[in-house]
Parts: C-alpha cells; structure tokens; sequence
C-alpha cells in the first residue's frame, strides 16, 4: 500500500453562498493528492506528460460526509491500495479537517493512453518499479 | 420519470492542457442540469432556498467515456427516475455531444436539509406536487 | 463600433461565501462575451486556433460595481471600440443584471500570436473584412 | 510598506488548452497572496468577517507577461504600499516563476464593508495598528 498526505489550504473562490466547499471542487483536491503522491516517489506527472502518455479519468466515486470550510487546512490522504500491472491505475482519496475529522472519500480511476495513438497502454515500467516497493511483502 | 434537457456551450475556461474539458467541472455540469429541471416544473433553486431549505450534495458517481472540447455545445439530460418522498433526491444526469454521442454519466445524490437545525427533513411538499404527474400511471 | 450582447444565467459554483459571485469569475464572462461576439461576425474563436493563431491575455482592467448572484440572468455587452489594424485587440464588456444595472466594466486587451513560433502578428485578413463594414462611414 | 510572499503549485485545473494557466485564475492567486498577507501580521480574513466585516473587491488592474505553466511553482509577492486610513485597501501582487522571471502583475482594491448595513467603513483599528510599524520612519 501507498499512502500520501497533502495539505490544501481552502481559499475564497473554493466556497459557495451556502458558506462551505463547493461540491465540484474536492476533484481538484484529489488531483493534487495524486499528484503529490506521484511526487513522492520520485516522479513527477508532468515527466509522464513528457514521456507521450497521458492520464484521463474514467470514473470517480465521492461520498460527502462534513462540509469544508472557508480558511479550513485540509489534509488529502492519498492511498493506492494495489500495484497498477496493466492500464490502470487507482487513487482512494480521504480528506481530513484540522480536528481530525473525515470530511470526504473520492476514488478516483485513470488510464494510461498514449497521447499519439490515444490508446490505453502499460503502466510505464520505470514508475511500476519505483510503486513496487510499497506492494511487496 | 421526469427528464429535461439543457444546453451549455463549452469555454475555454473549462479546458484543460490535454484539449478536453477538465474532470472536475462535470459536477457543474450536473448542477445546471438539475437547476434547469426545477425551474422547468415552475419551482427555482432559488425558491427552495428562501424557503429555507438548503440542498447539499451527499454523493457523486461519474463515468468519463468521451472528452467534451472546447465550444462543443453540450446537451445535459437530466432525469429523475423516482419520486422523492422522504429527505432524499436523486439526479441522474447523462451528457452528450452535438452528433448526440454520450460524453459522460454521473449519478448526484443530494439531502433535503432545513437550513436552520442542519438536519435532513421531507421534500417541501409543493415540490413533491409539482413532480407527482411526471410519476403517475 | 460593433457590439454584442449574451445572456448567462449565474449557477451556484460561481458564488462564494459573501453570496454573491467571486471577483475571479467575471474574467470568464468576458470571455464568452466576446467569443459569442466573433461566433456573430461568422467566425469562431477555434477557427482561429485552427488557423494557427492564439491569443492570449496581455491586460484586464474590471470595475465591479454592484454585485451579481445566483440565479441572475446577466447581459454581458461587448463592445469593439476600434477596428484592429495590427496585432492587438481590446474588447470593452459591460455586464447588467435583469434590471438593467450596470454591475460591471471590464476592458481586456489581448495579442493575435502565431502558435508556432509565438511572435505578435497582424490581425487575420478575413476576420478584419468581416469586422470592416461596422466601423465605416 | 509591508511585503509578502507565499507559493503555489499550479494544477491540472487551472491549465486552459493554451497549456498555460487561463488568465482567469490568476485573480486566485492575488487573493491568495493578499489572505496570507493578513495572516502574516496575525490576523486572517476569517476573522475579519467575524467582526461582520467583508471585503468585497472594486477593482482589479492584471499585465500578462509570461505565461504561468503545469507544475510551476509559482511566488506571489503582495505589496502594501501605504497604510490604508479609511475604507479602502490597495494589494499589490507580483507573479514569478521559479526562474524569478516577472509572470504577471495585479492591483486588486478593495473596500471595509459593515456586513450588516452594506456601508463603507473605516479599517479595522487593530488591524491598521498591526500594519501601522511596516509604514514607520
């Protein structure tokens, strides 16, 4: 298992008039969890980008659970809970307010597509490698 | 079943560096979407909210089969399968292109909550009326 | 002089906190102003990116006056002062609620750029034909 | 004069399919830049609308230099350059790249607004007394 944490300050263009996050942005803030994540090990997504492969979304669940608020420090608890082994990959977001509390759950499903042919391929062999570490044991 | 359609030109705004629209902005896709169906049975968001009741999302789950682009002109079909007859209301929004190919899908949970107390209460019953009809024989 | 007028219907992902729209989202409205306004003369802006020209942002100056809220249907009036005759055009948007207020001015000035090799260059010899004919006599 | 500066790490979200940051998001940044500002002399803007104080912005002067890109780091540098002794506050921002290269410029204004009545008001005392040593000899 991979696990990351990221913490997102809420700004004012992130709220709405009902005082709290708007529901479209906590995508947003499972990107830069992701993203982070990918950091971590030594890459970046940008280097993918480079590389001629790109990374669209196919599906993400949410659940809504406590509303995050205007100046609220969030804490995006990024998780990959299987090694990605083919055009695949998983992230399992959480996000935390500053007392600790479980404010959202979003997974997040993306596919590695070659930006020229725009067909699904392998993971790329250098970031399974550095992922596996994690999964093994 | 009650379904309505709307139409949202695509800005540039909403694209991203891949030349789609970025994943994060179908959540305001669906929200239009469900925002145009109330009006269309003579009732406003607006409304609901003077009445003090306000709406929180609780779920979102969105499939992404193809990239909405940039001044496409995208057509929301909105529907409600069942009728609402608690705390609970459930759009089902689906998401096509100008030569009617689906773009993308997405499922928006969202409470009846009293804007006072925060807690869940029934569909205002005016609402309930309104919809009625559209579930009848 | 040639000028356009659009209508856009505020959707809850553009208010904030203080309940009304947050100050960064005008730069949009702008936007589909004056793409709406090329869409008139017979053009589109993606043609213009077809063609290989770009044009991006180089100034705004907003006044916001009055605030706009969800659920207004505003009027955004764009306004083409001049007739581009070099690398450079200014759009001058005005944006009035359903009352007729004024709520907001914003001039932008933006650069006709060649995509490939990013220098300045002139405005393209058709769209100055289709523009011509509003700023004669 | 009282100078700040906080970082930003550019995300997918706020690319446009120029591949640079819209122009849009930038109004973002400053007010980044400005709510860290006011954190800095330990107070938040939080607090300031607890007192029923808000701040609404009237205006915004942006120059695009360069373009702000795809995992750039970027730093925005807000400047207060006078005290302010009545309703109105003047931030400053200056956008740079990693590289320090000048990206962009924004005079954002905004005014002291008594929530309540909606009228102008004076700067908060202890706020101005915060700022009040960053302007001396």
């Amino acid at each position: 298992m991979f696990v990351t944490e990221t913490a997102i300050r809420i700004h004012y263009a992130l709220t709405d008039q009902m005082g709290v996050v708007y529901y479209g942005h906590y995508a947003q803030f499972y990107e830069i969890g992701r993203t982070e994540a990918i950091r971590q090990i030594g890459y970046t997504y940008k280097e993918i980008e480079a590389m001629g492969i790109i990374m669209p979304v196919v599906s993400i669940n949410s659940k809504f659970l406590r509303p995050a608020k205007y100046d609220d420090m969030i804490t995006v608890r990024t998780t990959l809970k299987t090694l990605p082994d083919h055009h695949e990959i998983s992230f399992f977001s959480e996000i935390f307010n500053e007392a600790g509390k479980l404010l959202n759950t979003g997974e997040v499903v993306l596919y590695f597509v070659d930006a020229q042919t725009m067909r699904r391929r392998h993971i790329p062999e250098q970031l399974r490698e550095k992922l596996a570490p994690f999964f093994e044991g």
